[in-house]
């Protein structure tokens, strides 16, 4: 058996993809499954549900030494625990590449554009595979979630191109109706704890220049949801910076309809870090980041570049 | 402009593969060359003429930010010296993958075949691509190279399935004859230093937990030329380990008509090495590692694993 793995805090790309690549490998003579590890979100639930897809369980008990297939992401820090104890087939991705490292060849297919399902697109029509209205659906979610429906700057041609394709087959008349009703679906956080808005809705961790950071970015059609609840994501993030050894964290609520950043910020070291890397200035906790609401596209490369 | 490179040391499917991949990127509206930072060897040279393909002239004198494209490599060691002043448009390789590590994403495609010319085959029937007589001989020239006309254990079905598909657009009727003359061409290794011998005809570099090591692979019809030289070859690896470095060096005589690895051994520590990982016994200054003839699939992969 093949599994299909998606990383950790997953969103809608990571988990549809991974139901999607399985569906391709059973196709092309593979017996997969996708491998839940972590749990969808709301946004994620309501594609699903669209889908007439079933959410997979979860399952911790996969041996090691099994065979597994990775989507949407490439770096061990954000996949299953012990990586190097498993046998990767294959790895479907469009993030920067990390530390992936193998004895042995494998199948890497990476390409820039703004979701994994843009790259399965292209992978179903390139092996002459059927794309049905399930698998059209799942894949929709996937890119407009990826892309916040063409908001976002990770969109390219090709994931502009192939939307309408796809709502066509999943019988979808109106596109921006659907992806409202996800963003709002995702937004609707309800009675969770501030812990778990920081580091489990859409948290990524990251190493610049030996500095430990976590980034979490929280699109939303609802920002003042989590802006109404400052004071004390600033106490849980000094929290958690103490106890799970970040140099720095910042939490970026993006707001999906007016493409705003606007950056919780904790300490003297983020207010810094904002200053220096983005020229934002802090008023009040929180920073005004503009446009910057692609964590892989504006927000990480600048980081990248400028800690040293 | 968008610059193909092959790697260090290059074998004929580095080269021809820079070729070919140049050629499909200008067909989907990129500008690019093949990049000739190192020379081609008597095999490759066979193949390029009667592609009546010209051989691209060496150049040292890339502008660092340049965007390139890597082909059958990608780890650093082997690559452009400094490769990461360089922007990496893509990489098409079927190696392991080893230290490669960006800042953004980019265009990955790697498979489990033979070759890199066989994963290019595949991707000018995706882009559908016309494979000219040119391009097909270049692209057999590579897969049989690599393959040793199937008689490499790294040989897929996939490989065996277009190269009578290539040979037919080629107008080459006898394949074995074709890589007949280009083994001979290969073995015809002439007036060489011992130096080049070791480290110029098919060497690579490899760390195996924290050692360092070159593994050079002649392959050969006539593995008898090597052998009359086995007492120059050992002071010289002698001496080369101690210049630059290596914990040990592997020189093996891959015999291609009789599929046999004979392996010259230098020192204690390669005997030990030899009998440790795969068994084999040293007599003479040699070892027979039977029919481990592929560096790739039989020589590196217990070396990583054993080597602790």
């Amino acid at each position: 058996m093949l599994y299909v793995v998606w990383h950790r805090v997953p969103d809608t790309d990571a988990i549809t993809s991974a139901i999607v690549y399985s569906h391709y490998l059973n196709q092309i003579g593979h017996q997969s499954i996708p491998l839940a590890l972590w749990e969808a979100n709301k946004e994620t639930l309501f594609v699903l549900s669209q889908a007439w897809a079933t959410v997979p369980d979860i399952n911790n008990e996969l041996v090691e030494w099994s065979t597994i297939a990775l989507v949407d992401h490439n770096e061990s820090a954000q996949s299953i625990p012990n990586i190097k104890n498993y046998i990767l087939h294959s790895v479907i991705d469009h993030h920067k590449i990390g530390d992936l490292e193998t004895g042995y060849p494998l199948i890497l297919r990476f390409e820039p554009v703004a979701s994994t399902n843009s790259i399965l697109y292209k992978m179903y029509k390139e092996a002459n595979i059927t794309i049905d209205k399930r698998i059209a659906t799942l894949m929709l979610g996937g890119i407009l979630s990826d892309t916040l429906h063409f908001r976002s700057p990770t969109t390219t041609d090709f994931d502009r191109l192939i939307v309408p394709i796809l709502a066509d087959i999943a019988q979808i008349n109106d596109i921006e109706w659907f992806a409202m009703q996800m963003f709002a679906a995702k937004s609707d956080l309800g009675d969770i704890s501030t812990y778990t808005l920081i580091k489990d809705i859409d948290a990524k961790d990251f190493t610049f220049s030996g500095r430990r950071s976590l980034i979490s970015c929280i699109e939303t059609t609802n920002p003042d949801y989590c802006l109404s609840r400052k004071s004390d994501i600033i106490d849980t993030i000094a929290k958690i910076k103490q106890e799970e050894w970040y140099d720095f964290v910042l939490f970026c609520i993006v707001d999906i309809i007016k493409e705003r950043n606007t950056t919780i910020v904790q300490s003297d070291v983020e207010e810094k870090i904002l200053k220096d890397v983005f020229d934002a200035h802090t008023v009040d906790g929180l920073a005004d980041l503009g446009n910057r609401i692609s964590r892989k596209k504006t927000i990480v490369p600048p980081l990248e570049e400028k800690l040293v």
